[in-house]
């Protein structure tokens, strides 16, 4: 399941990255600055749209590398524009597009070290479920209620995709 | 991971219930009437915080019922009050709390009908990953993203949890 996790994380970073493109053309319609979009939060010591993406991807790619020991991309948070963002989900998503099944054997049992509580670690399973996760869709779902909160006309189905693969009953 | 991911869901539900109290006493201290806060919305045309509780839940007990063929209890969504919706994350957290792993034995590859599309389903683990998980955190961050939005002194530690399991280096 790590992996059809990563994937999903990528697909939910193309979605986002749709959304994204919708903000653009909503800016342009009204018209307004998009950077203004960029820098809009929900609550003042809240992150701003472009924070929170980029946390987003942050904690895909950190999931990603850390569940298979892999080494995750360098990316210094200096993206200002909605192409600047676009491409940073890219990078991400081409990164998470190189994990097969067979990088998270053993990714349960891993210890994976906290960079923010030095010393310390978690199991790769708790890891992953208790803290990866839940901080990837904090961070993406807040991302998309922020272009909801300003009128983007984007809904959960733009979040969760369009191209779920049915099947027929 | 079904059985870790369906405990993730109890852990978050009870975050948030956490973030219901911590909301309760922020609307007596200014004061106001906390059911403000219960029909806030973040757009007119999205859930208020109620409702977000709710589908958070239903998110959480389907995605356990649905890949386990077990039944879900039924909640009719009549909920008004926080004692009311902390009543409803107890009663799902409960049955969140009936499931071990052997629960999800096939749980993969069983295929679940979608309500929502008569005659279409997909398989166990595209609607878990790809479906369930995702509208889950979506409900379930906005709820947090409303508290947030109106000023409750809530943060990504008071959603994600202050009780990991740390082990040492």
């Amino acid at each position: 399941m790590y992996i059809d996790q990563v994937k999903q994380f990528a697909t939910i970073l193309g979605n986002l990255d749709g959304c994204l493109v919708k903000a653009v053309a909503y800016a342009e319609r009204k018209p307004f600055d998009v950077s203004v979009l960029l820098n809009a939060r929900l609550f003042p010591d809240m992150f701003p749209l472009s924070r929170q993406v980029q946390a987003a991807c942050d904690a895909a790619k950190f999931a990603a590398a850390r569940s298979s020991g892999k080494e995750a991309p360098k990316h210094p948070d200096t993206e200002t524009t909605v192409d600047e963002l676009r491409a940073r989900i890219r990078s991400v998503v081409e990164f998470l597009g190189t994990f097969d099944a067979a990088d998270f054997e053993g990714a349960a049992t891993r210890l994976v070290p906290l960079g923010f509580f030095p010393g310390k670690a978690l199991l790769g399973a708790d890891y992953f479920t208790r803290l990866a996760t839940p901080n990837f869709y904090v961070h993406a779902t807040t991302a998309y209620d922020i272009l909801r909160h300003n009128g983007v006309d984007v809904g959960k189905a733009d979040f969760i995709g369009h191209q779920l693969p049915l099947r027929d009953l």
